[in-house]
This record gives structure tokens, sequence and C-alpha cells, in this order.
């Protein structure tokens, strides 16, 4: 990580209120303001002025944060309102100039990245009772607009001007970047041939309109507006149930940066440059679990599966926009997995009615969404000392294949957990056993009834490949060759159709709003930004702000 | 349509078995025999061989012709048998050097017809009781195995070499272009690490592993191959009713081929170069319905339904691939409302007895989905004496936008009919009324019961604005200003932009394995297409059949 491939400095995504540029984060009660005023000279990297709340991705990286902090350091606050710190504009949106001066791979992880912060707030709302509003006091265009797509109500000001907009299509020739147009139709249910309209009018629609068309939820004239806004949010408040405090404060990563290396408390993450191969090694719990909610508290920050996730997520960040040639990430675990599966357990007896652990298992599951959609190949290494158990043993799931060394002598154990039968759920709702055996639902049934029994389903190398939990298993006189071969054979391989297969396999069956944002609206993106028509040199992403028109190559596909 | 864009020779779409040259349709009895022999030396345009039953358009324009041959013509075909005529190969998949020298939008439009032919195979077999069995006597390989994925059974020899593969992603550097992958996932349920090995191995898999893995459904020795297939085509037939013959011949299109346009019998499609845009007029019924199914055979193929959907068709094909810069489809209606909807009416009432009924509205559905996919921008335009009743509104449905115009003198009526309750489903299965009203569905059922009561909602201009069938209705001093502007302004967008945004809107809701093929999987396969590692000079595309080895930018997206 000392020496990215990339000549500009690596991103980081660890930050903290107290660092914050553009967001400040103000909480009053049982309600929180998140007020952005994103300064204009400080960019993520030079090249582009941040005019007009346009954003960034360390615009983002910073809202990101403050979204998690709320739900870890506030939990008494049960509603949120996002407010401009500018007159008259809520935001016009990622920032333009930063789009145009990308490569290809850093849009497509910034609108990835920049999705996964908007579903966070939508399972802040559905799942931790922190509900979110968005205050425009102006124009809220393309990707703000999102942002406020991705609140529960977004209230616009009705002054003759201020709209909403998604005006990516006609000026940009590029689709919305942030889910946008799958939020208007599933989540906002806008009829279909409104939104067609609206997003081919780049003014956008403002006042009565846009409350009739269901793109916002009310308008305000600007006089009573701030007066709209706290009342609403008051509401929005008062439906929630309250959470007991205090908080937890989120702990520092503490990460050790070397040289082709990062080295967390729990996670050890090493670079083969020849190989263009990362790995992984999650570290298993050194010790029992709390045994309540009060012991669970006093472990705090330090919460074993907490610190673990979160530096995974880090981990998966940096990797995704740090280290774009490294192909192919080699997960393995370390530890005891009866320990593994004794914190699952506590978690998931506690988390019903303990806010807390609820909490460090939603972060988990969001973290392994964010693997389920990392664009890289994923595989798991079973070998002895690992602790695939539960929690961990999602990671493998989550993994295109699996590999475990099969060595009587030194014997591998995989075992099931509470946390394996919906608590960690993919983005399309099924869990990870779900998607991998489709065929075989009364096997999981027979599985959830044991691990409930308390007997849940362990494996030994052999029997995981029997019931298909590892994809091969191998002994010691071939595993090592095995893995390689696969390795090498892999990262020999058209990176971007890996990219399109692996997020095709990995998402059997159902769809939701989320993997329909991440699959199908994403995929459309993508191509978009590899055509002429937007990037070449007159195409319409090259041509913005410039006087020239972009010509377009007129045949549709 | 005479003097096409492009410089090659228009495709055409219309064939029959006396003309088939690469097919030969077989019906003994209650089976069918469909033999490929795919002959070398005739490519639909010259600069390849076909060689191992490799395929090209030409090859798949046939066979969609057969499949829907045999659902109209030998309704008393139960089960059809997919053969090789070639020794020990049953095909090798589409042409790649076919592939590597057409353009961007012929790649993606000639996946998209495939598909289509793919799903009409599941949807005979589903619906029309005509059961598919794919008898791989050899290698299967890419679209070769993808067209037997579309068949209810895969039977694979069982000699030691012969295999079932995908190897698109290893050779190619792209993705099975023909719903493969999710084929493999939804429809088969392979597992998700079995289809990642599966999909990165180039030679494929073979004998009882095939079988393990669920990507056949069984092998057998050359020795008994022949015997294997006759006896589980006749086991699929005989699980599926008998239905009574006579068939009906589909009648010949008759075309007439002008300067910039198409003349059928119900349907007139013009092309305005000067705009981009393309006008399509269907005409509605000029008499009554036939009243019971004895009077329908009898009308057989000059039934109005079934030639208007056949010309649609037809024309929706040309247009695609002919057309590629006619970016804008402007439908327009021509006849009485009361009668399409009285032959809706008769259709709607016979086809739960009468398997001929069935097929005209199976036809009409999957016409209507075919618009439903096309990359172009649809509007309707709904004028004085138009008949947008039922069947013919679903065409206004499926448009993006429907204008509308007011007139009190020559007042439009639109009106529903039983066929938009479910006969015509989209891809997802919901009907358009659904797709387009998600946020009423107590609307929707009022309108459903009030249709069924034989008192369907009918509505004038104005009326369907209300309604939320028509987008926008103007009087007669700005309607035509009115669409003159949106189609310009329609037409100076991103051709890209457009595609991406109009296949996301067009489909809120749900998905199904046929949506996920054209949303999700066709997505990541045009990005792939058009991305350097795949199409670039060096990359894998470009280079198969060269000593070369491609080079890859190795950056993951």
């Amino acid at each position: 990580m000392a020496q990215p491939q990339t000549e500009q400095a690596p991103v980081l995504f660890e930050t903290s209120p107290d660092r914050y540029r553009h967001w400040r984060l103000e909480v009053q009660g049982d309600t929180a303001r998140l007020v952005w005023d994103v300064q204009e000279g400080q960019p993520l990297r030079p090249g582009y002025a941040l005019k007009l709340n346009s954003y960034d991705l360390g615009v983002d990286i910073e809202l990101a944060d403050a979204v998690r902090r709320l739900r870890f350091e506030h939990p008494e606050v049960r509603a949120v309102s996002i407010v401009s710190g500018k007159e008259r504009v809520f935001s016009a949106g990622a920032n333009i100039h930063m789009l145009a001066a990308s490569s290809h791979s850093f849009k497509v992880n910034f609108c990835k990245f920049t999705n996964e912060t908007r579903l966070a707030i939508e399972e802040a709302s559905a799942a931790s009772g922190q509900r979110y509003l968005a205050a425009c006091n102006g124009i809220a265009a393309g990707g703000g607009y999102e942002l406020a797509l991705a609140c529960d109500e977004i209230i616009l000001v009705d002054d003759g001007s201020s709209a909403v907009s998604l005006p990516e299509v006609p000026l940009l020739g590029v689709l919305p970047g942030t889910g946008g147009l799958t939020r208007l139709s599933d989540k906002r249910r806008v009829r279909r041939d409104h939104a067609d309209i609206f997003c081919t009018t780049a003014e956008g629609v403002k006042g009565q309109r846009a409350v009739d068309w269901r793109l916002v939820d009310a308008v305000s004239p600007r006089s009573r507006f701030d007066e709209t806004v706290r009342e609403r949010v008051a509401k929005l408040a008062a439906a929630v149930p309250r959470k007991e405090g205090p908080g937890v404060r989120l702990p520092a990563l503490d990460v050790k940066v070397g040289r082709d290396e990062l080295v967390y408390t729990h996670l050890h993450v090493t670079i083969d440059r020849a190989t263009r191969t990362a790995g992984l090694v999650l570290k298993g719990p050194s010790g029992p679990p709390p045994t309540d909610a009060a012991a669970l508290r006093r472990e705090g920050s330090a919460t074993w599966m907490l610190r673990l996730f979160l530096e995974l997520e880090d981990a998966i960040c940096r990797l995704r926009f740090n280290e774009e040639e490294i192909g192919v990430w080699l997960i393995r675990t370390e530890g005891e997995p009866d320990l593994v599966a004794a914190h699952d357990e506590a978690l998931s007896r506690l988390a019903p009615t303990d806010w807390f652990a609820r909490e460090v298992l939603l972060l988990a599951g969001r973290t392994l969404r964010r693997l389920d959609v990392t664009a890289r190949t994923l595989f798991a290494l079973v070998e002895p000392g690992s602790c695939f158990a539960g929690s961990l043993l999602e990671a493998a799931l989550a993994c295109d294949r699996t590999y475990a060394l099969d060595d009587p002598d030194r014997p591998v154990a995989l075992r099931l957990s509470p946390l394996n039968f919906g608590a960690l759920p993919m983005g399309h709702g099924m869990t990870r056993l779900q998607a991998r055996f489709p065929q075989r639902p009364e096997a999981l049934e027979a599985f959830r009834k044991r691990t409930e029994a308390g007997e849940p389903p362990r494996f030994d190398a052999r029997a995981a490949v029997e019931a298909g939990i590892v994809t091969i298993a191998a002994d010691e006189i071939d595993y090592e060759d095995e893995v390689r071969v696969a390795v090498e054979e892999r990262s020999s391989l058209s990176p971007d159709a890996l990219t399109g297969m692996e997020a095709s396999l990995r998402f059997p069956g159902a769809e939701s709003m989320e993997t329909k944002i991440f699959g199908r609206l994403s995929a459309w993106q993508n191509w978009i930004f590899q055509r002429p028509n937007a990037v070449g040199e007159h195409g319409a992403l090259k041509c913005y702000g410039r006087p020239e028109r972009p010509a377009f190559d007129w045949r549709r596909t």
C-alpha cells in the first residue's frame, strides 16, 4: 500500500467529525442535523473545485462516517435532517470535472461507494430507527437529488425556481450514477412516463408538480421552510421507538501501513504484486464473548466483531480504490471456530433487545455485502488453524470458490451459527446459504433446526465438500499446487469478463432495489461510461462546460 | 428500408422450412426433430465460415421460425428434440469470427434476438405444451450449450471427451451472450462455485460430473445415445396434454418494401431520416371477430391479431438491425376501438379451451415484450381515428410516453379490454398496467372488475391523462408543436444514455430470469463488448485464433 500502482496518493477512508471538512454533525436531543457545506477548495485530489455543494469521494467518505457514527455513537437520535450550508442550493451533484478527469475504474468505484452510503442511510432508517429527511432549500441536481432519494422524506423549497433534477442524460450523456433511476421507479414509485420526462429535462421539476409526480413529499415556501423541516423531522422522530444510550464510540482503526501490507488488530492484509493477489487474514476472538448487554457495553469499542468488520470495511475500500490491479483476494481466517460461534450466539441472543448488539450485526452484514459486490475474484482458503464459523463462514460463502486443506493430522473445522440464518443477508434478501443451495431448501431447514437446538452442523474438509459448503478439498500433497494453479489461471483471465461473470453468478434468484442498482443500473452505467458518446473526445461528458456541442454516434444498440 | 444506413444488405427475417439452409424440421406423430446442420459456406454475410455447427443470425432466424411454426402449424407435437446433423459435435456456439467482425450494435442486437428465440422455446414448453430436449451428441460449447440450457432437458453423450462448456470468459474475454450465466444460476440452479469453475474452464465439464453439477440431466454412452434421446423425448411428450389439430399455416407477410417505408397488411412503417424517427401505424380489425373456435379456425392465417403481431414482430426486428440510427419510434393506431376490444374479448374467451386462440395471444405477448426491450425511444401518439383499446393499448403502455390530441370535435377513445389484465405480461410477470401504477393497486382492481363486468373503463384524452393512461394531452393548437419539440429533444440526446435509462425505467418492481437476462446480464455483456480488453487491438476477442496472446489492462473496476 505504501507504493500503490496509481501515481496518485492512496485514498484513505478513516475520518471523524473533528476532521470533517465538508460536513457538520449537529446532535440536538433526539434529532440531528447533517449540514453539508462543501469546501470548494478542498477536493480529494487537485484539479477541480467543488462548487455549489457538488461532491467527490472525499465528501462522501465523511457522509458515510457520519451516518455510521450516528448509529453507534448517538443511538438517542431518531431523525436526521440533511441540510445544506449554502444559500439557496442543496447540491449540484457529483462534481462533473472530477468525473471527466477520472479513470473508468475510479468512476465505477466512486459510484459503488456512494451507492453503499445511500443504502446505509436506508438501512439506518429501516433497521436502526433513524429516519432521514432531505431539506432541499434550493436546487437538488443529479447526485444531490439522489442523496435526497435515499432519505425517507424530501422537502423542497417552493420559490418559483428551485427544482429537483436528474440532468445526467440530457446534459452529460450518462446515467445518474447513484441509484437514482431505480429509486425513482422502485422506491418512490414514480410513474414511468413521468420519470421519463423528469430524467430527460435538464432543468428538472419544481413546485406542486414535483409533489404530484411523487418526486418530493412536500414543498414549502422559503418563509416557512425551516419550520416545515423542523416539524416534519419531529414527526419522523416521534414515530420511532427510543433507544437506551449512551452510545459507543467507534474505535480508531490504528492501521499500520507497511510495504504491501495493512496490519489491523484483527485483520492482516498482504499484497503479492507478482501474482496480483491480496491475502486477507481475518482473526477470530481471543476470549469468550460478553454474557449480557451490560458486559457487551463495557467491551464497547473493543468488541471483537465490531472492530473486525470495521477493519474489513476499511480494507475493502482501500483495496478497491488503491489496488485496482490486485484481481484475486484470498480470504483466510485464524482462530478458534467455537469462540467465533460463541460470539455470534451472544450477539444473536442480545440483538433483539440491545441496539448495540444489533448495530454490530448490521455493520457485519453491510460489510459482507460490500464483499458481495466487490469486483474482484474472491477465493476462501480453509487451512489448519482457521475459524470459518458462523459470521466468518459468511465471508467464505461470499467467495466465488472455497478450497480446503484436508490433512487428517491437522483437521480443519467449519461450523454454522445462528448468524448464518438471516442476520447477515445478501442485498437481495436471501442468506448466503439460501443463495448457495436454492435447490435444497429442506437441507437448509435441517441445518437451521440443528443450529437452533444448539447442535450446529460441523464439517471437516471432506464433510464440507459433501455438504457443498466447500468447493474443493485437497490433501497436503496437492493442496498448495491446486490453489496456486487456480489463482494463476484466474489471474490470467480478462478482468472485465470476470467482473461481469461474478456479478451474474453471485446473485441467483431474487432481486431487490439494492441488487437492481448494483446489477442492472450500474452495469448500464459502466457501459455508458465506456462509450465514446460519453467519454470520447467529442463525448457529452468531455464537452460539458465547453462551448462545443457533443457529437454523437447515433446508432442505437 | 431500400436504402439502409449500413452499407450491408438489410437483414430479412421471414423464412419458412422450405427455405431453411441450416435446419431441418421433421415432424413424426406427436414429436418433432429439429436437426441443425449448419452450412459452413452460407453465412448471413460473407467473411466467415460456419464451422462445427457454429451459428450466426441467419441460423437463429431459421430456428426462431421453426419454433414459432411448430406452435402454430403442428399443435399435435408435444416434444421436440434439438439434434445435430454433424458427427460428434452439437455446436461450437456463436461464430467467433462473425462476432469479431461485427459492429457493437450488431453484436448487442444479435444477442438480444438469440435470447428472444431461447425465451420462445421456454415459453413453448411452459405455455404451449411443447417440451424441448437438447441431444448433445458431442461438444456443446458457448452458445451451443446456451441453446441446450433453453431446453427442458439436456442429454450429453458420455464418450470420455464430449463436454458442455461456456468458454467465453477464458477464451474470448466476454460473457456467454445468450443468457447462459443466468440460466445456470436461476433456471438450472447450479451451485455458484460450480458455475464459477465451469465458466472459467475452457474445456468444459463432461460425464458424470456434468450431471452432478446439474449442467446436464443425463449422460448416455454413444451406443445407446439415440435410444436414450428417443425414450426421453417420448416421456416428455407423454406428460403433456394432446391438442386438437390441424394446425394453422402461418401467413406469408407479403410486405411491400418502399423507399423509407414498409407496407404490411395491418401495419405501415415510415422512416423520417431527417428527424431519425420511424412512424408505426397499427391498424385495427375491419370487421367483427369470429364468434367461436370453429369460426376462428376458419379465419386461420387471416386472423387479424395473428397477422398484425407477426407483422409488428417483423418490423421490430428489421428496424432494430437495419435502421440503427432511427432512435425514436412513434406508435399510432387506426381503427375502431370497440372492434379491437371485441376481437380481444373473443380471443380471451376462447383461449382457455382453444390452443389457436391461446397461441395468437402468446404471439402478441412475445411481440409486445420485444417492444419492451427494444433499445429505441417509444412514444405513442393518440390521435383522432385511433384505436388504443386492449391489446393495442398495450403497445401504448409499452411506450416511454404517450401524447394525446384533445380535440372536442374529434375526440379520441381509449379503452381497456380483458387482455390488459394478465394475458400479455411483461417479462417480469407484471402487466403493463401494474408496472405503470405500482402505487395504485386498488384503482387497477376497480378497472379489472369493471372490465370483467362488461363495462370496461373508457377514456377521452383528458380522462386518460387523469387516469394516468396518457402522459400529456394537448389541444389542436398545441399538439403538433408539443410532439415535434418532444421528438426533436429526444432525438438530440445521447443514444447510449437513453438506452440505459429506458432499460431501467421500463421495468419497475420485480425481476424474473427473463428480465435479469435482458437487464443485468446483457448490460454487463454490452459493457464488456465495448472494453479494449475484449475488442481492442490486443483484446481477447480480436486475438482469438491468432498466435498472439491478448494483452489485458489488469485494472479491475
